[in-house]
């Protein structure tokens, strides 16, 4: 069956655009209506246009669609619209394309913290995602013309970190603090110039500008319940949850490796028995709905000494598992273990795609 | 001046070894009078014997030394033994030459956990050698012949994790709580064969053998007082420190950087800046003693947003400082940092000559 | 439809091996019977007997499977042998496959050298099976029992060169010079303990043991004409081609990248765009027979300054393409280019499947 | 004795000149002057306006140096000045300060083919110096005022490729064929952004813009000899030496390989043997002039089977030794052999320090 949903490309030529080129070339139900990029690219043919950096070849659907530039009107009949912006643009275009009635599945940073906007991890808090669809209704009982909306996609080191921690704390409870030191990959850092060879050449960069603090909110929006009319939701609190990050850049180009540990806040805490099977036995929501994209496997938990390791785990169900291993008790808080994600597929791009096919199975695009 | 105490390398051909080596060949107090390796290397010239893999290039005055077997006999002139032993051989040939009257300095892990065996970050724990200052005073007032004594280095990453605790202890009092996130450089781990390229090409892995152990435990030994007597220490107990740590190996060659996090005991807890100056003021007693290797400066606060970074900062006062940067409130326990130290300069054969140092200028050897 | 012909593969846990099982385990033609490992292994269920290393996951179809001895016992029911075996234990086991009347690809280097021993690069020489074919059908005629044979793999990096060296040579006849320096990836060289982190890290290494030779004789090999009875091939003659290699080991996972430089021996020499549209144009035997692993583009020629590299291209056509780029006038031969090939699929496990498709398209298995 | 002569850095805040003030920091024959930047650096101290990328610390002396512009005036007190300009803008302003009598010593490309400029390696063609004691001695004769004049250094990798040349020609007579294939770092693109990390990261790039170009032509200017009233030089054409390269960008951090072969004009051609003898016995002009630099050991000749290497290797003679190894005989040409050097040293600034050394000795400055 061929695709039926139209779909736009905001930022089409940079690397999170490039991403979402790839996941739609051959998508069941999505297909590419609009490349949108700067006005120096309009025009062009795609294949022109982008200076294609991916290991997978430029499809060739894509080679000759021509480049418009980010307007509503070029995008006005797409069904959802995939924001690669920076955001040093993404801010009016995005808020342009809302007020027009459009979809906007974006990865820029600029609307993640508003209260009425979800940020969505799609292996983990779906029900977020109840508050576009409390506005939809809202709209549609009165009478009103579909208003367009934004889902946010996190941040790429935030949703490794909470894929793990949900379904422990569905089981067992609040977590009341939590830390991790994360091993980046440099692809999160596009390519233009991204990070420089010679900074993780025989080298790791202790520090990644802004990244600390987007895990330390982040994860209080994503694991925060729905306030009670589903039209928002509110961070989690200090007393809550204490959340402390360190970032570090490494020689790594995809898969981002977090060493974490973490406390519940009841008592007994459980196993490490009981903390692996729970996330052995996690199914995403999104593989109940039955999306494309979807993991079979939503964690990996790895049982050898010295795994999950970037290069051989990253490609789990296509970049959409994330692996666990060394689950083990921690002399300071409850546990440590590893976690490992891929950052361009479940961090980025790939969890745009999927967070669009949950909306299409939710009727909400 | 000509150096006048003699020097034997026990393991002369490893990758330890040769460090000892480089370090000794143009030293003002030690010249090299024994080589120790293997019977298969034993009665070759040491340049015919050994693969040498160091940066710097063999030292023409050690090149046509023979290397002799690793027994007390060959030994027994020198006034200093530096054993670069696998842990495998270490054991009985170490305590042969104890038992024989020698001075050994140990980087083998064998006889580290020993209460009345001294384990010295030479920047850091001096004090601790008093255990073998009575030792020798007690054979001397005895009329004994002079017992032979170990003193250990500790392990690398140990090494650069105690060394901004020490100042921050005396100052502020005790620490209570400790993590410890490791990126660890491959020499660490030799090279016959070492890290395999494979593994850390696009990749890192989130586990080093024995690793996490070391840190939890030989923290609680170094920074613990000597007993009353000054003839042993016991280890800081669970109650008084808890210390966790996770242990990453990375694409550097040299230079092991830690994400640290901890909480002092007393509160109110200090601020940032009482943290950074007694960091700045440290002055380490190997300096004081003036130590020829002792660093000027032991510990470097870097104020610049992504230091220290291992090629840039792992070479500060010839690998003997320690690099601290980012230095900052920690959310969940009281401040966090990053800390650069050498891995085979203060945490291996560096670390070993400075200690000889120490015990030289304390009339210990 | 299911896999009909029995495959068997010795030295199954080495780095070769997991290849082959990799390869096989959802082969349309191919199914594994048996896993012949060291005698340590034997017994073991083949998940407890590999470390397995690959980045994608071990088969499950493979898991249980326990794992053999190398004897002709073990295997006597395959229809075709894959060798992985390291050169130092080929050498008797083949021979005595063969003698059973086994179908041997082996990828050690045992016997490449042998006349009447076809050397193969599957999407290159195919009319060199026909010394395969010739033994086969004189046995049948003399109403003796089918014989055995070894169909050998080229060394990796020889099969890079050759491949763009065989549709210039039909078109344009003989070349008479050749230099190729090569930019070889690690993971050529196993992982047990393979290329050393610490030899790759910042660095490269200019000297591959035995490489520059293997490049230097096959090239002679693959390129010669059958003998008129079409029983063995004789080596192209130091008169008739000189070929120069220089090798070097660079911190690459897969693919080989091979600056090479030629010289027709017919004047005029072709023109760069004639060059260029001989190898686009060129489709390899294996593909016009069908194969389900043969490439459908053989040889890529890049147009892009900057390429091939291998991250982004190695996997075009699923490994068994070649990528071609910066073809050009050289100013001391007539031509340069880089040549791009994935060396564990064309250049090792890969051809060997490929061989083994191409002999039962000609029924030889 | 303090350092008595004025020196000026042009371009002080890039990568070149950042290696110009580290080696002229503690130089005892100049001082730095004046460090000159862009408009935008100009007025801030020297520590303020740059971001220093070095494995050195800044040095004290140059942290409080207020930053000038590219101006006459600014530089009009200097005996010497280093241009580390990019040659986008190095051409006006380095003809500027010719023009007002400055003797420049220039790492950019823009006056290096003007056959009255001298194209300097320090370690080889310094007679080619004589052209700027020709002018100097003309103007001085006609009662002129002493005019300013250029000395470039030649490109990186044209510097470790003409170094074993050179005594190679002087004892065997012209080279006419020459191939060169290169591995070169990353530190010769500079660091904003230079070289990015996904581009060597498990990857090597196959171009580097104008680079091939550049070794081809330098060398045939290097290598040829002065015209006869020694006021310029003339390119060695086509018939005398044809010169091919192929450039490649490894993950290396410092220090170009070469793998290079090479043929005489005279027959018979010298033996292995007898080429090593001429590299090891090789002193250059400026060792025998005594200047500080200058390496005790031009080239040394390596006989282990698997060097040079750069991580080992390129510090030789801090940097302004060449390692020249695996010398051997070559199919097709005469000879081939591995050259390292290091190309921000003998490569880029290491040579403008060494090169002003000379003129110094000759008191052209």
């Amino acid at each position: 069956m061929a695709p039926t949903k139209k779909a736009g490309v905001l930022g089409a030529t940079g690397s999170v655009g490039q991403r979402f080129i790839l996941l739609l070339s051959d998508h069941p139900d999505f297909k590419i209506e609009v490349l949108g990029a700067s006005s120096r690219s309009a025009g062009k043919p795609y294949s022109e246009a982008v200076t294609w950096k991916q290991t997978s070849l430029l499809p060739e659907s894509a080679k000759s669609i021509p480049v418009s530039e980010c307007t509503v009107e070029a995008f006005k009949d797409c069904d959802v619209v995939f924001s690669g912006l920076d955001s040093d643009y993404a801010g009016p275009i995005e808020k342009a394309f809302v007020e027009a009635g459009l979809a906007v599945v974006s990865n820029a940073k600029n609307y993640r913290r508003e209260p009425d906007v979800p940020l969505i991890v799609p292996i983990v808090n779906t029900d977020h995602l109840s508050i576009i669809e409390s506005k939809l209704k809202k709209a549609e009982e009165a009478g009103e013309k579909r208003p367009g909306f934004i889902a946010c996609i996190s941040n790429c080191s935030t949703a490794g970190l909470v894929a793990p921690l949900k379904p422990l704390v569905d089981a067992f409870g609040p977590i009341d603090a939590l830390t991790a030191t994360t091993l980046q990959a440099i692809s999160g850092a596009g390519f233009s110039p991204g990070v420089s060879g010679i900074d993780v050449l025989d080298n790791i960069v202790p520090y990644i500008s802004g990244e600390e603090e987007k895990i330390e909110w982040e994860t209080k929006k994503i694991l925060a319940p729905l306030n009670k009319d589903q039209t928002g939701v509110e961070l989690l609190s200090p007393e809550e949850i204490k959340v402390s990050a360190q970032c570090n850049r490494v020689a790594v180009s995809d898969g981002h490796t977090e060493c974490i540990s973490l406390r519940f806040k009841n008592r007994p805490a459980p196993s490490v028995e009981q903390v692996k099977q729970v996330l052995r036995d996690y199914v995403c929501d999104a593989y109940k709905l039955g999306c494309h994209s979807a993991p079979k496997q939503t964690i990996h938990v790895l049982e050898e000494a010295d795994r999950p390791q970037p290069r051989l785990d990253r490609d789990r169900d296509a970049g959409y598992g994330v692996s666990v291993g060394r689950i083990r008790e921690d002399p300071l808080l409850d546990f440590k273990m590893v976690v490992l994600s891929h950052n361009t597929i479940i961090g980025a791009a790939g969890a745009g795609i999927l967070i669009a096919e949950i909306l299409l199975s939710k009727k909400l695009i």
